[in-house]
């Protein structure tokens, strides 16, 4: 494995399941394959989830693991060619990503969208320039459109605690004060569209009238504005504010009550309850189901790690051919 | 050992002491007890001593270490329950605590006291629902009301340094140009009044009137308003600036000259000079002492690995069982 | 080695050269000489190339890394002696420095000049200090003056890439938008000067008059106010921007056009063209020249691993002895 950026980057994701699963049965069973190995975590945002859970990850496999933050460093990159570097970026995103990779055996990159220009997000430039440019393999901590470590995390929580053979999941969307990247739930979404398709779920959208998400990651799901009725019968919830792909960026105001609570719990299938974290408690989810029985964001959190050991696992040993 | 909190911690002083000393005599005499476990320390304030000897505690017990500086990061925990989360919150401590207790083994937590509302920071709301709901041992890195790894590792200095059975150890007020904290006070005095019940030292306390302590942490201890008188036969003198504990967080001017210095030194048994750092120079303590002979600051900051590498090896011991 | 600062802390640049291949040869062949010794890498500014080559380099020589960004904690340090401290500095260097070597084996610093007053940025007053007062090896991360592991580097990278015994080396100055320190060119030049000695380059230094750099680092250069001349027969072009040292700090008009291109480029012997990077494109350095096959800018990047193993290397063998 190059690249871990999309669900596209997995053959097949009940084997990536699997394979995660048995990390996490056997956590230094493959201590000795990342030996001498560095993974070097690039953050142009912050993050807490992610970089723990990687590192961790990175450490269970014997690797030496680098954090820059670059965020709070200010070190502004270009990433535009043709331009005079004369104003306030102090790097281009060709050397920086090149010389990182001097460095590390494998790179692991988060960048948020700046939610100002949908072409210029949905175009992964800078994600693009710099596993063009640094020449060593990438995984995504999260990119303006996706977040693959997530839905992964997230499948392998599903297969965990599902009762059915199909269980029914339902992305919910869910009220939120800030305008949100569309990155989690496209994510989701395109995973669990694939995990359809492979015969492990069942999959259906609820969301309010101006929140459809991009067709290229909702192909195959079921898509309602109704809530009530798209979360009949399911077995899982997945909770989870975004902002408008539309109006690209733009946070309309819903009428209806969205926040997933109780008694809208009721109308389930006693459905396991998960979310990606940070949530906003008794906004996106009422505090009750949160530290009720019916939550998995814990665990959803701590399988974080088996997300990310399978995926420098296969990086690893691809490197090693 | 499940909580590193307070000297209730621990059973005996004394006990603590000696296992500490052993580990400094050996330091990698236990590598393997911390192999496969991870400490995380989350920081909420800077800290430079207390980072650097907790990370080599841990290295030297071979554990992994992950820094998280949440105070850089801007990540506002909500500690209240029952709040609507639309403000400036991002992520409630029930769920940031409980998603790190699943990536480490023991956490440690820094979180300094606002000096603003005493009732709030004497509570301990914010380090009591982290213990609570992270679900592992935690360390405390300084918490609003005591700093026990800095108490320990000043009873360890005074252990080796004393010349006598049972030193006079005194707690000496000094000036400041910034409100602090009464955390090192309280936490030096409660170890210094334990040490003082199993006949290890007696222990003095010397401030301006205004500056008292809270009693919970001074029972036991002999009380001065006189600088010159309490510092006679003094073999132990340990300078800190404290704000008012009675007007919460407030400082009042001092008329007399409290600055240690040589002139204060000739009035006690050559006593060794102790400080947890910083220290500003010449404002707490001259330096004339910080230079010379008597003072200890230096190799006191060095035994903070030892205070830190005793309590990490009781907590690893608790986890084997 | 006790030190490294600047050239006159090697007897021989050739040597520590060759040291520094057979590193590179087998970076993995001295990995128990680090065992149980911690490195500790001080920020006062910040750092992306030096940070991520000198961790690398000690965990390849079996060390454990500590990273403190300083100037991101804002613990301001104050370095005068005989002050009162009751301003903004926390700390003095004298307490920063000694705690840091108690926790540590070896330390790096890097601090950069305030280009306002050249007595105090050249008397390196912290970085003596420092050196002076943490009672353990340090290696520059960059000082005020001078930048020693990358100088190494460059050489390192020349003596790889040389296509004669000894080949004309020329240090060209470029535009920028910035002040900059002369910390990179200077050292570049003692280093330069003292292999020139040793019968490696010949050297010389193309500037704009008004940028002359001090005597004390240019000793034995050809020096050139001429492009277009100094170039001719060059096999290696170090491009890079610096302020005046005789007006410190200032920056000048320059009306001839200093930004190396291909145009230029074709005056040279077919030079391979060096830059300590970050580089501004199209302002220093063509994107032509930097993305074609003369620039050696990535591979130069890469070998600050090496500079920094040889010099840890000399380090550990002296705590060893």
């Amino acid at each position: 494995m190059k690249k871990f950026f999309s669900v596209k980057d997995v053959a097949s994701v009940s084997e990536v399941v699997n394979e995660a699963l048995e990390q996490k049965a056997n956590p230094y069973a493959l201590e000795s394959l990342g030996k001498h190995k560095t993974l070097g975590l690039v953050f142009l945002n912050p993050s807490l989830r992610t970089r723990l859970s990687t590192q961790k990850a990175a450490m269970n496999l014997g690797m030496n693991v680098m954090v820059m933050n670059m965020d709070k460093d200010g070190w502004a990159l270009e990433t535009q060619d043709g331009v005079v570097m004369n104003g306030t970026t102090v790097e281009h995103i060709r050397e920086a990503a090149a010389v990182m990779g001097e460095y590390c055996d494998i790179l692991g990159l988060r960048s948020f969208p700046k939610l100002k220009d949908r072409e210029e997000d949905y175009s992964e430039d800078l994600f693009n320039k710099f596993i063009e440019y640094c020449g060593v393999p990438v995984v995504s901590l999260e990119s303006a459109t996706r977040h693959p470590l997530q839905s992964l995390t997230d499948l392998i929580t599903i297969t965990e605690y599902k009762n059915s053979k199909k269980p029914k999941v339902v992305l919910v969307w869910a009220p939120h004060v800030k305008a949100l990247p569309q990155a989690v739930p496209n994510s989701f979404s395109e995973w669990m569209c694939q995990a359809q398709v492979e015969g492990l779920v069942e999959f259906t959208i609820a969301h309010p009238k101006g929140y459809q998400l991009s067709e290229e990651f909702t192909n195959g799901a079921n898509i309602s504005n109704n809530l009530e009725e798209s979360i009949k019968d399911a077995e899982f919830l997945y909770v989870k504010n975004w902002s408008s792909y539309e109006q690209y960026g733009q946070v309309f105001p819903v009428t209806e009550n969205w926040m997933m609570d109780n008694q809208k719990l009721a109308l389930t299938n006693n459905a396991k309850v998960m979310h990606c974290l940070p949530v906003r408690r008794d906004l996106e989810l009422s505090a009750e189901i949160l530290d009720g029985p019916n939550s998995l964001v814990i665990k959803e959190a701590g399988n974080r790690v088996w997300a990310a050991q399978v995926v420098l696992k296969r990086m690893l040993e691809s490197l090693a051919k």
